[in-house]
């Protein structure tokens, strides 16, 4: 019995360490581990099912809006990177170099692709020639590279893996419109499926993407109160293309530049998903995301008849259309419950002797705890039902968590007393300069998260600076 | 009309260069382009689509046969990459090494793991510690660089995609089982969903796996009469676990060491459905791996209807769960024929007013030509049946070619004969030793290809030193 309390004695709880916790959890829930390859972790079965499903989900909505799937190098050419020039200031600190294939020192070091954009641009100059060779909607699911100092799980690891769709396309007006298009197939996503709410905008220019001329991002936060950066679609207009020279015909017989977008989404998403919804007894995950829906867990297993009424529970279950299992093995009931709170199966099936004789068995929510009492025999109804209740109560707790915790500041004094006292979103008005952004996370470690499509006017001043406003902005610590 | 030749007259045919016809149908099929990155290619839609089918097909097999995926990082330290001597000397001539991460020298060099016995191993000591933790059925869906000097689209290339199955078992028996078992999928999924018929066997020493206790494989003949290793599958014994220490305590409270395997099939196989389907005409895709089945190519689409009748066709077919397009593009008939048979897509179907006054159209089959009419009312049925007689007539086509090109060579006189002019496989008894197959591929350039599970007695003595045989092998040239 000692050892079987382990399991959740051994999490921090969130209040006390929310990192720790988190830290916790991803262990815990066997998500990942790690690995003698410093700043890189092993994605376990548990965690890469999830993978999975993020990836399952998101590349049908892709696919049904005209993306298609393709594969580059992992090599980028240290001269290929230099063609843009904001971009490798951006990425050429934090990339791994490969300078000898096999006992030969290389020519010309390469380096692991932090990101594609110069490896598709360098595709594209050889693919586009007509307008007829347009629009190009391409993506790929790979891993990166980026060359971090301080890592954890799925927040920040130097490989990590991710999507990244590059597109080209032969007008401003397309290219603009894509960019919006892939932001609120991120966003609804995230709401629909990971029961995450989402603001949607627009990153100031100190925070953009390295060589875009515009990058959009949909914003989450936390139950700790910190913003992350969930996903980010950018419109590269023809900056790009005039440093690779992808240039077209046009039905006018002229040549033009094409107009470019790029965007991604990748497995720091999960972290959003455990810093969300997860408690103190581990993860919770959304009934749409998780890879096991149900976990049926006997009581007196041994007893005759109770394994074989919990397999019938469980193929049912399963004829339903719903990811179920049945854990038999030799642990007590109370570890099991332990087991599935801990790996955050939204719900768990409790069946015992009185129970099959009642004809009856107990529905036991995840997040909220609450026991349900069913006929065996309408289980599968009942079951998908409290699977859906959950997936749409997760999303409306979430989204009441963050707007309990979304401020407004009219003025400096309100800004400072709000970001050194109540973790969360900061809705501000600002002037729109650089030096005000800076001085703000300087002092405060607040930093600008996006300037959100849905504009209010809070003031009519720079919360930092007094000068003139020009956007409201949603200021936040950041992950 | 000049230019609308071109796609055709551009292919070399296969029995005036080999080598040239295939370079040219993956280009031209656009299954693949080259980079500014050496010995690295870009996976196109079409090639990337197909390796998708792949995917999903294996993955399905594995996961029903208990496998669970996983990701491991792409970098290995080089202390780890050392520590099982075979292996770290097959592999370290050909690595790609990260020296810098950053702006800084790394302490320890890190390759670009070319395969990931080594950091599976790592993470199995940490994992696996009691009987309970076994079995451990783990696969990674990946990209492998190899250092390779030449390099060819798929069949060689520096980095590659494939998928790498690393399992820890108790026993020695058990880990035997999965070996075979992995085998048996791979050539069935060849055979069922590829077409292309393989010989199963086991490896001599000198061809087996850096590390490995015995390597089994699946060999397949390309049109020219080359074999082409398909797939492997590893059985390790315990020789990693010792190397890396991986031991758990079993039932009887005794510290034993593991049983490992692994097994691999990349992109590589993409290569074989090319070479063994192909004709000069170019791809021929068989029709259960093919991302399009059917291409519907109206005839005199600017007539009223046409378009119409054409459309309703597409929709049919789809509701009938085939994968179907439309080229209703402004291209001329001829021309539409010639890329839908370029680009290997099993069946047209060709409607023009004519058929549809007639309530009938085409149905044009691409490795025969043949060409059937049809009700269109009947089309879905119809199409059906034919893409299943087409699949299994391509795989008997294959067969049979095969059949044609192994011979059997019972002197060194006859050995020689035939590795001089008859491309092929030659089934010949070998003794067992290293010098017999050294001599062999020194003075013909063949080599052993394996021992097949199906041992037939052609003589009593090795075709080459004379001595008492051992087994019977399938010789072959190689790509």
């Amino acid at each position: 019995m000692a050892k079987e309390k382990k399991l959740v004695e051994a999490i921090t709880s969130m209040e006390e360490d929310f990192a720790q916790w988190y830290t916790n959890v991803v262990k815990k829930a066997e998500l990942i581990d790690y690995t003698s390859v410093k700043g890189c972790m092993v994605i376990k079965p548990a965690g890469y099912a999830l993978w999975e499903n993020i990836q399952h989900e998101l590349d049908t909505r892709f696919k049904a809006s005209g993306v298609e799937n393709v594969y580059l190098p992992m090599f980028i050419p240290e001269s290929l990177l230099q063609k843009e020039k904001d971009h490798v200031e951006g990425f050429a600190p934090e990339v791994a170099w490969v300078t000898h294939g096999g006992m030969e020192p290389l020519q010309e070091r390469l380096c692991v692709r932090p990101t594609s954009e110069t490896l598709f641009c360098d595709f594209y100059a050889n693919e586009i020639h007509s307008y007829r060779d347009l629009p190009k909607v391409y993506n790929q699911w790979c891993s990166v590279v980026r060359w971090e100092k301080t890592t954890r799980p799925f927040l920040r690891s130097r490989e990590f893996l991710w999507q990244e769709g590059h597109t080209a396309h032969a007008t401003a007006e397309e290219a603009q419109e894509r960019t919006i298009q892939i932001l609120n197939i991120y966003a609804d996503f995230c709401e629909e499926v990971l029961a995450i709410p989402v603001i949607k905008g627009r990153k100031t220019d100190k925070e953009k993407f390295a060589g875009a001329e515009a990058t959009y991002t949909i914003e989450a936060l936390m139950h700790d109160g910190k913003a992350l950066q969930s996903g980010t679609s950018h419109n590269f207009g023809d900056g790009f293309a005039k440093a690779f020279g992808i240039q077209y015909a046009d039905k006018d017989n002229t040549l033009k530049y094409v107009h470019q977008t790029s965007w991604g989404i990748s497995t720091r998403i999960i972290g959003a998903i455990i810093m969300v919804h997860g408690d103190n007894s581990g993860l919770v995950l959304p009934p749409r995301i998780a890879p096991t829906q149900v976990m049926v867990i006997p009581i007196r297993q041994q007893q005759e008849g109770v394994l074989d009424a919990a397999n019938e529970v469980k193929d049912a279950l399963a004829s339903a259309g719903l990811r179920v299992k049945l854990d038999d093995s030799e642990k007590s009931p109370g570890w099991k419950f332990s087991e599935q709170e801990m790996r955050g199966i939204p719900v768990r099936i409790e069946l015992g002797p009185k129970d099959i004789e009642a004809g009856q068995a107990v529905i036991v929510r995840r997040d909220t705890r609450e026991k349900i009492t069913a006929a065996i025999a309408e289980l599968p109804q009942k079951v998908a039902e409290v699977l859906s209740l959950m997936q749409s109560e997760m999303l409306e707790r979430a989204r009441a968590h963050r707007e309990k915790h979304t401020y407004t500041a009219a003025t400096k004094e309100e800004f400072i007393t709000i970001a050194n006292n109540k973790p969360g979103f900061i809705k501000a008005m600002w002037c729109g300069s650089r030096e005000c952004e800076e001085e703000i996370k300087e002092k405060l470690a607040v930093t600008s998260r996006c300037m959100p499509f849905e504009q209010e006017q809070i003031s009519d001043t720079c919360v930092c600076c007094g000068k003139p406003a020009k956007k409201m902005v949603y200021w936040g610590k950041a992950y």
